[in-house]
């Protein structure tokens, strides 16, 4: 029987080499040097006499008289009945900031050469401060998961140790079933278990696919407005980006034909269902004639499908994936929307060999999944949890999306144009003249409301009359609270 | 109230453009379709005809009239009370394997170009039949996990929503302020929760430190005998690697300094605690040596210290980071030793710049850790149970180490030379000329039991005299079990 113990067997730096010194002096310096390194702070507790001496390997008197030194001298200071603690009068610590090296010759110094080599944009987090309402594209209502089926389902996972050892970094087995069973019904494709890898969400299935089918240098096309991370994971392969316009029928097929007879076009980028960020679904005819010409000029498509399931208008169209019949279309997937962002999972279905060779990077990457999570949501899929989920929140998000419109029509009048979107979590609108989208956002912050402007999702990030307004995350009290806020804010942007 | 419902809505390819077919007739080929691609198996059963008509948002009468010819043509049939299904007699469908693209021009022949570029070889997963003892050195005991208490943080992880959202791309911040805290009072680090990054194991850690510090061409040096699917993350961010040789004192540091003289060496990546596959602690003049050539050879110094918790005699050896006072020491540890593998968490120790860096490519590759999990394993460091546990675990180890050296020495007497390694999970053992390790393997397979061969470690993966054989993810029943078996493989390989 163990006793609880809630700190760490402490390390000490004992110079015991020299002969000069006895072994409580030596066993004294070692504490002061962890006091004035900061490691050890003021009021801290220090360990007992008998663990120190057990940890060190010396007699506990030898512990009892370093201890004595450092009350004397006023480092430490004994509590009755407490135990001995670091004297709380020190002068604050100032512990050596790692993150701050001296400036000595050596990484930090060398640094500025890998890093320039290297370098890529930080994204920069900032949390949504608490009490402020984001009314972010991306996000759906996680309070609508079913979290303790979930946390059920992790407890069973648990229940076999194997969940816990090393497995296939293709994923695990039952939720590549569970997947390839959602993605047979829903999707028109006809794959089984062994024709998906599961990943870490969308953003590693494209950072996979963009250093399996990309060298430096080569040729990607992507949408004038898009997912700037999805285009750094393809820049971080060595991809040279060119942006093709979008129009209300979505990208321009015959602006791609037009690039393809100057450049060698190696793969395009797409969001071919809920264009990102526009909403936009890419035309019958333009599918067709895309994957004609992927066939022609031998590129791949990369079909970034994030929110397939929240579709409101009819059915959802099934993806570019279920009508190639030349292998051009490599389908990426997420369950970021389906269930939460934080589950971060994610999936690619893909010809053999480009399977095999994604398998590979992600096994030196990661070498495999969490396990007992993916175990958890395969149980949550085989018990009808997750097909369940989505019709709940399909059927929220579309009576969100209702209200979203009508506010913004009541709210905003003709100052804001937009479409109701046919599906997604967002719309996507253009503010008129009067309203300058960048003033609005730093007012309506200040009032406790977050939207996306419209240059984030620009591939130059020029400044820009649009903006991306999430409905699915806020309940219909949130979101007519964040209506009245960006009211607020509209009036101090304008006055 | 919903209904619980296992399967998808069915999507459908419905060709209705032509005004030549009823719409029925269109119904009734799209679900022949559906068949003949194997996307409704023999004997599945089909919708609720009030279910796809809603999905379809046509009148239930076209969907029964589709049925009924469907009915009979044979494709489906009716059982009273059970409702309608593909008929079980059809010819067994062939589902389009995704997996084997048609023989046309595509992605498919491009590929070959694309692998070509970026070929990484694929490490073949395969499971460890059931039933076979697996003497590997890399393995914990998952069984002695404390997992009902992980299950327990992890629902009450789940219990805020925040922790299924987007989050910080470095790490929960409880999770990096409790490593930060056990790797202040264990290895000599005076660190804040701001010096680190969380990965996904160290595999990830290491993956990340190569593409942010690497250029192509740059010249890594490594041990020898080592961790090959580290080489491999390395290689992948275009290293160049030269092995050097190791002895009883670890890394050979004068052959690093005569590379010096020779090559623009970049970085070194080593394992200095308990040499990965040798078990040889790096010794205190070296680690000297080492850090004042780091420093003034201007290289970086890639400490993966995998199972620093894990020493039995003595004190844990400080790592090379907390002597490193020119910042040229990058720390990368792991809790796949500590708790599991599968839990796949893992961090990074570095100066201000490279961490900033570090994190960019994180965000880039994966956005972020599983929040929740990372929440879990925070509250089971905050609660001491990761601490107890590592004690644990320690002693049980420990104890396990004694029993297979005894054992070994009993049943092998000196076919099998080797030393009683001073910490880690696995002895590094020399087999006797007579006894050929490729083929004991061989044999030891067909027991049901299984080491690693020394081929697996070496740079060059030369057949070797030596195996790995681990003895922590064993109890002391099995340890004695597989040596049985060990024993009369021997007897075969040699006979």
């Amino acid at each position: 029987m163990t006793r609880p113990v809630k700190h760490w067997d402490l390390a000490l730096q004992l110079d015991i080499g020299g002969a000069d010194q006895p072994l409580f002096v030596c066993i004294a310096r070692g504490l002061e040097q962890a006091v004035a390194q900061g490691r050890l702070g003021a009021g801290a507790r220090v360990p007992g006499t008998r663990q120190l001496a057990a940890a060190l390997g010396v007699h506990r008197n030898t512990v009892i008289a370093a201890y004595r030194e450092l009350l004397a001298e006023g480092y430490l200071e004994s509590r009755v009945g407490l135990g001995t603690f670091v004297a709380a009068s020190l002068p604050e610590s100032k512990p050596r900031r790692f993150g701050k090296p001296p400036p000595l010759p050596g990484l930090a110094r060398t640094l500025g050469y890998a890093l320039g080599a290297q370098a890529v944009q930080a994204p920069g987090y900032v949390p949504v401060p608490r009490g402020t309402l984001a009314l972010y594209g991306g996000l759906p209502d996680v309070r609508l998961l079913p979290r303790a089926a979930l946390a059920r389902a992790y407890r069973r996972a648990l229940a076999d140790p194997a969940t816990l050892s090393y497995g296939d970094p293709a994923g695990h087995p039952r939720l590549r079933q569970a997947l390839a069973s959602m993605l047979s019904a829903t999707r028109g494709l006809a794959i089984g278990e062994q024709d998906l890898v599961v990943t870490r969400g969308s953003q590693m299935a494209l950072a996979l696919c963009a250093r399996v089918l990309l060298s430096a240098g080569d040729v990607v096309a992507v949408e004038q407005h898009g997912y700037a991370p999805a285009w750094q994971a393809l820049r971080a392969a060595g991809a040279r980006l060119c942006p093709l316009p979008l129009d209300a029928h979505g990208l321009s097929v015959d602006a791609l034909a037009t690039l393809c007879e100057t450049e060698p076009v190696r793969a395009v980028y797409l969001t071919a269902h809920h264009q990102y960020p526009t909403t936009v679904t890419l035309s019958a005819s333009r599918r067709l004639a895309l994957l004609a010409l992927a066939r022609r000029k031998r590129f791949a498509i990369l079909e970034d499908d994030y929110d397939h399931e929240f579709h409101y208008e009819g059915r959802p169209i099934l993806p570019l994936a279920s009508a190639d019949t030349a292998g051009s279309v490599v389908y990426i997937g997420t369950l970021s929307k389906v269930l939460a962002p934080g589950v971060r999972i994610g999936y690619v279905v893909a010809p053999a060999p480009l399977l095999g060779a994604l398998v590979a990077q992600r096994f030196y990457l990661d070498r495999q999944g969490d396990q007992a999570t993916e175990a958890a949501v395969a149980e949550l899929f085989e018990d009808g949890e997750v097909q369940r989920h989505v019709r709940r929140a399909r059927r929220v998000y579309r009576a969100r999306r209702d209200l979203c419109a009508h506010l913004l029509a009541r709210s905003f009048g003709d100052e804001l144009s937009f479409r109701v979107p046919p599906g997604g979590m967002a719309f996507w609108i253009k503010a008129r003249r009067g309203l300058p989208v960048e003033r609005w956002l730093g007012c309506a912050q200040r009032e406790g409301v977050l939207f996306q402007p419209g240059r984030l999702f620009d591939f130059e990030q020029r400044a820009s009359p649009f903006l991306r307004l999430g409905f699915a995350g806020l309940d219909e009290r949130e979101l007519v609270e964040a209506m009245r806020r960006l009211q607020r804010a509209r009036k101090q942007a304008r006055g």
